[in-house]
């Protein structure tokens, strides 16, 4: 297989430092550049915590990036802020972009994906690369389609803020696409102490765990006469989201269209 | 070992039927007799469903089946109602009770007591004789000096009425009686959706799930710091008690006391 | 919806009971008779155990059946000798089997397709009709695309004679037809204990794990890096099947083909 | 409460920088000194990699240390070279200790007993100091009193070399304190792939599951009629050792004997 040329944009960031590490561990792809407004000029080993075998270039924006290096993908793990930017701009440069930024609106994601039907051309931008995380939703929406009932338990480490989780919202609105809104459990079933069903999205329960210990972690749990069905996902760090970056890297380079979510490249 | 001789009082009943099962096919039991005001004077395979290759005689009422039958121990599985009647019955009759009906009052409760101290005899009521389910409720308890962070999850079948169950709320009364009370999760934590974050109980958090298909099934999760620690009970079917009543009989054999609950006598 | 008319063959055994319960109580299914060899010319509440509020005619054997009985599908649970006979007879009637009955050769199955292109009908043959266990191979072969590293347990009562279970071997299977043969584990991997590692397969590897009380449960683990994916499905009691088989009665309406395999018709 | 002052000997390994992080995080704990032959005279934040609010100063030897240090407690986590010789001066200088290295020989445990038992001074040995851990064998331990159906299922990163692990071992014997040996599963049961029902200990059953992605975890699996009782560790990462740590000092600290095992200090 020929090598794939990669350009990453944002090293610095949790992300990023596992994609140059995934970019420059990786035998069919090769670290071509990265982009780093703080760097502009020097080596990435230049910058703390790099320590790679190779020395690769940082530029300080992606256009002179893009100018002076020829590449067949830019991986983009910045910030909402520049992401829809640097996504044209690659495109521009006939740059295959795999994003993992979110904020995109509608608007944006629009104009993307007529740059992309125009110039033939790959991108695909993904909110979650954990493909587990993302075979996980896709699965449980096509197990929707033959269980009605349905509940999803999403256990996180205590830190965190917002329950129900992201992922686990998410789940239910795909699960929602297909599934009729049934109110579920007893009709005449009673909370003895409130919250004890958990939140209620479209009939569907949402139960948010919290203890120290835990990581990231989701299960759905799909149950009919005499049987349960039940897809989990654990997620023990971030090096999780690589093996994602990894197959829509290689994905993209065989698209001439906009992708939008992992699950519509995952067959 | 000399057979246990054992009274059923309440035959008819889902535990009932499932005593009379364990006292014929019990080695070291002997089934002498039954209490059923229905089929005075009868013998058990009279019974619809009964088909036992011994004949056991049918009493009326226990006072009766007392004074004509010499046991060792008297299984109630009756109701509320006659519970502490034959209970006190039983002990007159230098009988040893072990009793699964509830709604024993405090001063019930204390009066048996005292009988049994005074008459150096052993007596066991217990709500709950699944033993899976009382240990799990114990070593809940015992791992609750440890961790401070507790969340109770709880499935059953979609047709309970109740939410949480009586086991995960006995659960978590048990551990508050060691744990100090403490508001988990971060003290910022948001319910985007109401209910996701589940029933607050003394800071714990109790999730109740339902589903078709399930069983009677509880798990406490446990968590700190780089670890969780969980403890799982899965209830299928009836037969699921019958291992506590055994364990009650031969326990009872020996005691000089009166005990509530079986997590007393499991060491 | 017009009803659909439904014949049963096999009335009398375990999933044959369930299927009748199903006919009879699913709003557009009508339940137009049922085969069975003991019974030929009863109605079906003289066979023990049926209390139906219909009455449904009893057929020695199909071919009668058939001569006197419109019927849209035959729901064939009978044995592997006589499943053949019957499918072909209800194709030559133009009814489209949904069969349960394993033991159907290389030969016979090549034979029913050709006849079902032939008479452009649909025919559906099924060795497992749970729905939640076909979902869980199928999701498991879609996951292994991306999950090289994979553990199948399955856990079964302890009187089951045979380790690993059927459908474990059938999930190996599955994966293997899209999965590169791989040795897992550390190469260097030693078992100080005979048997620790499970069975190989193909490199994957399974476990049998059997007790008391267990019912019939499989869980399919996936690995890579930072992240485990587990799709698992649990089995209470035969009722598992029946939503499998109301399945596979209204697909095969509006097939033209012969399908093997529940998996097949499942989206 | 009085501070507890604390030498810790070992602080380059990976528990021990846990170890320093909770001596110097802990309320009532204070880190009075640390020994590493590498670093005598240094201050602590001289070695790579710490980087304290305190000055604390570093050893080359315990024996120096202890003649120029006042302490209460000694954590060792060295290695079985030193272990027991650090076990003894610590005693000699009526400091308490609390080991976390293995490879004491039946005479050491002995000796140190006997140390312990002259002095009235308390000593803990613990080969484990994951609590989750512990409890799992203690709970394990007590509930295989009441179910003799057991099997174990450990699952570990494919790095690990050897299965079953250690802890299930350990698990296994501890069972095997209590439980008549009973061969589980049918009488005639047959493994139809080589290994499928996991390694044989005294007829309870282990399984090995390994896979990238996972940590370490163990799930001990009890089953009678109609039910199962499960209980599971998740370890995490090394964190998960301090809690244990703490609660080991604390407890020496009250302690006039000498004391092996985490699970003997755990009510």
């Amino acid at each position: 297989m020929k090598s794939i040329k990669v350009i990453i944009a944002g090293p610095r960031g949790r992300m990023g430092r596992e994609a140059v590490m995934l970019a420059a561990n990786t035998e069919h792809f090769e670290l071509a550049a990265v982009v780093d407004y703080k760097f502009d000029g020097k080596q990435i080993n230049e910058i703390q915590g790099f320590q790679l075998p190779i020395e690769v270039p940082v530029f300080g924006n992606l256009e002179s990036c893009l100018q002076h290096i020829k590449a067949d993908v830019l991986i983009d793990l910045t910030t909402p802020e520049v992401g829809m930017h640097h996504t044209k701009t690659a495109l521009q440069y006939n740059v295959r972009p795999v994003v993992g930024t979110t904020g995109f609106s509608k608007n944006d994601l629009e104009e993307l994906e007529r740059i992309c039907t125009e110039k033939e051309i790959g991108c695909i931008i993904a909110p979650n690369f954990a493909i587990g995380a993302v075979l996980m939703m896709k699965f449980s929406q096509m197990a929707a389609k033959y269980f009605q009932d349905i509940e999803i338990i999403e256990l996180h480490h205590d830190q965190k803020l917002d329950a129900p989780s992201g992922t686990a919202v998410k789940t239910a609105e795909m699960i929602a696409e297909v599934r009729e809104a049934k109110k579920q459990g007893h009709q005449n079933e009673k909370e003895t102490i409130t919250g004890a069903r958990g939140a209620d999205f479209d009939g569907m329960h949402i139960h948010s765990v919290r203890l120290p210990g835990l990581v990231a972690h989701q299960q759905v749990l799909f149950g009919s006469d005499g049987q349960t069905l039940t897809i989990r996902h654990d997620s023990y760090n971030r090096a999780s989201f690589m093996s994602g970056v990894k197959v829509a890297v290689e994905t993209v380079m065989n698209l001439k269209t906009f992708v939008y979510g992992l699950e519509n490249i995952l067959e």
